[in-house]
């Protein structure tokens, strides 16, 4: 479309806003503003930061070109005074962040941007999208793969959702734990191990589901996996063992009882010698399917819709809010707190800092957060600093490798208490404390 | 990232059954595919048709350029010769569908895709993920829109979805009945109006909320709509009429209790001599949210999250399935259907028509759907065929402009049974008939 500009991905009220502070001068001021959820999704225990790495690549092309600054001309969205400010934008302030994959909690401070308020309103909607989005898959992951154990759990959702937001939801599941996805992009673009053999068309195609089965086999080798709930499952397993032999990698089961059938499955692929063959269950599984399954004769678990819709919570309800300004158009004027007023929606004003405090046992107690500097050395021994810079003057200094989002999600998740995994709602794992911060 | 190909946003397993069918023959039978929903989400009357024209854009860069099949070479996900099968990839077969905004039931044949196996099969997960989620989206508007009756509905969910997804939601709602949108991405690609004035943190990067309402005046003119709940709002709208005068365009309320606040507001606003300046409201709204204040004096409805995410229903959960293919190896084959055999996940094979039957009063009583060529005349005389072909031997002939999608779905809800606007969950508005085709 002739830009890979990310400047529009975007509100038209930033614009406007840019505009008129602009020419009241506040565009100048020096901001801070912070993304936090005022809550979790209804009974969850902990969120899941995911879209860092995304964002940090979406702000690097989040400037005014030709294409860009025509359309905003052309639709008169802003004046000329504000098209030549677009023109030479570059972000040149910084944001401190969550590491991606790190957990949080109710009015953890997942994100903070510090800049002047022109240069820094005009990045709220693209960092909402981008954490909202990737945040919800992840945390909707992450209780999957504690589910599903050492099972390995395939992401094969993209079908339910937009056919870009779906190789994000492949990162996000990828760093919450799951294994590989289906999605072809998202091996391409971010190295993820891709998976796939056959679907219900493939047999159906062929004149039988022997000779499916055959060319299947003939194609992939014996280490595939065949799906056998086209017709008879039983009829199906028989036919698979005979066509690819008891080295047969894997069957795939995509309706009826999982559970009835996994036993009935397993049972049958011993009796032909095809003990190691493994199962694999693919029907609409959510986190709670998955934990139903636990105890079944199941291998790994590939979950689609639930997975790429956040399990009932599509976007994880991120707001990106003015937290400090500049006490007045003095450059060197000091950081003041504000915050709208209003007893349903309350922001806690100011530059905050955050730490995970942890006790002796290394289990996590509480998520600290405070307006200032941590105090040095920390309150507690075991307090883990949770903010990360990101930008410094507008350098993008936070890029990591996948992997160690992945990591750090494993890492972090099993530092929360026990009761972080029951399945049943209930509150945050643990509380967030607001404590005085020091003036250093 | 070196490609704008739609080819890998795809399952894995597109590919793999296509190189296994390539080496068994079977990719060369004619076949025909069906997209369509098994049910509508819960409750709801009718579904929507959008992503139609997105699909068609897409399905022209579905092709397999250097860096796509570099990546597939290097991943070694199919073979040598599915590689140069793939270099010469161009979709060679027809496609049929239900034109955009179209409303549809349980079991219309949204898209028919006729065309060898291969070709087809390929298709898949890009259909789905398009259709799936731009379906889902306008469902949700539809219910939106026409609960606001004559009252605007603008679009401004962006921050709640993925930034790219976020573009096509815009469109999605832009042609259920939206009358803008907040996405200035949308703007730029599909020429939708976009609108947008200002947020909480522009009153607060101000020293007061006078300050900031001057500002935006000055820049925005008075028929700028000014944001009220910031402190307190008797006081704002005081404040912006001193600034505005009665001539203000517009205030918007964004937390409390919107009914409430609308009446007092209106009132305030009364008195100060502004009669003619509207009342926006943006507070979470929902189609039941809308329909609460129906009675409430609201001009204009803004929607985010609710929207974005399909109002409980992020994904119109739409198959794409097998229903027929060639009897035999024969390039003279004929058709024959097939199903996957399963009680709960029935299919009715061979290749479909579809015909909206209405009543002598013009309103619609049942979707006809039927294998085979529609029966002509129509048994009934006001039965309106409903696909439209789309691609015609792989050149694209369904394109349209968005204007006339909305039109399409404006038409098209009218004619369906009041019923079909209740609120509560129910059945389809009208039921779906499956009857003999004839065998022309």
């Amino acid at each position: 479309m002739g830009t890979d500009s990310t400047a529009l991905l975007t509100d038209h009220y930033e614009l406007t806003m840019l505009e008129a502070s602009l020419r009241s001068g506040a565009a100048h001021r020096r901001c801070v503003f912070e993304v936090f959820a005022r809550r979790l999704p209804e009974g969850r225990r902990y969120g899941v930061v995911a879209g860092t790495g995304r964002l940090l690549d979406d702000l690097e092309r989040f400037r005014f070109d030709g294409p860009v600054l025509d359309f905003l001309a052309r639709n008169e969205i802003v004046d000329d005074r504000t098209l030549d400010w677009l023109a030479g934008y570059r972000f040149s302030g910084d944001i401190w962040g969550y590491a991606e994959g790190e957990c949080y909690f109710p009015g953890s401070p997942l994100l903070i941007v510090e800049a002047p308020f022109g240069e820094a309103v005009l990045l709220e909607t693209l960092v909402l999208s981008v954490l909202n989005h990737d945040s919800a898959v992840a945390a909707a992951a992450s209780r999957m793969t504690y589910a599903a154990g050492d099972r390995p759990c395939i992401e094969m959702g993209s079908r339910r959702t937009h056919e870009d937001a779906a190789v994000s939801a492949a990162r996000a599941a990828y760093i919450a734990g799951f294994s590989s996805t289906s999605n072809l992009e998202a091996g391409r673009r971010y190295g993820i191990p891709t998976t796939g053999t056959s679907a219900h068309a493939f047999t159906l195609v062929h004149d039988s589901e022997r000779q499916a089965f055959q060319a299947q086999v003939e194609s992939l080798g014996t280490g595939t996996t065949l799906l056998i709930d086209t017709y008879d499952v039983e009829t199906a397993v028989r036919t698979a063992i005979e066509v690819a032999g008891p080295e047969l990698g894997a069957v795939r089961i995509d309706s009826g009882d999982l559970v009835e059938l996994a036993h009935q499955v397993r049972n049958q692929l011993d009796a032909l010698g095809a003990a190691k063959t493994r199962i694999v269950v693919t029907s609409d599984l959510d986190e709670y399917q998955i934990a139903a399954l636990a105890a079944a004769p199941v291998d790994a678990y590939g979950v689609g819709t639930q997975l790429v819709t956040g399990s009932g919570h599509p976007t994880a309800g991120l707001v990106y809010k003015l937290v400090a300004r500049a006490a007045s158009d003095d450059p060197d004027a000091p950081l003041i707190p504000v915050a709208k007023k209003s007893a349903e929606k309350a922001t806690r004003g100011g530059r905050k800092y955050a730490l995970r405090r942890r006790g002796p046992d290394g289990v996590a107690t509480a998520e600290v957060i405070s307006v200032g500097q941590p105090p040095e050395p920390p309150a507690e021994g075991d307090d883990r600093p949770l903010l990360v810079p990101l930008v410094k003057n507008g350098e993008i200094v936070g890029r990591e490798p996948l992997a160690a989002a992945r990591e750090r999600h494993a890492a972090s998740r099993a530092e929360l208490p026990p009761t972080v995994h029951q399945m049943s709602k209930g509150e945050p794992a643990i509380p967030t404390l607001y404590m005085e911060g020091s003036k250093r």
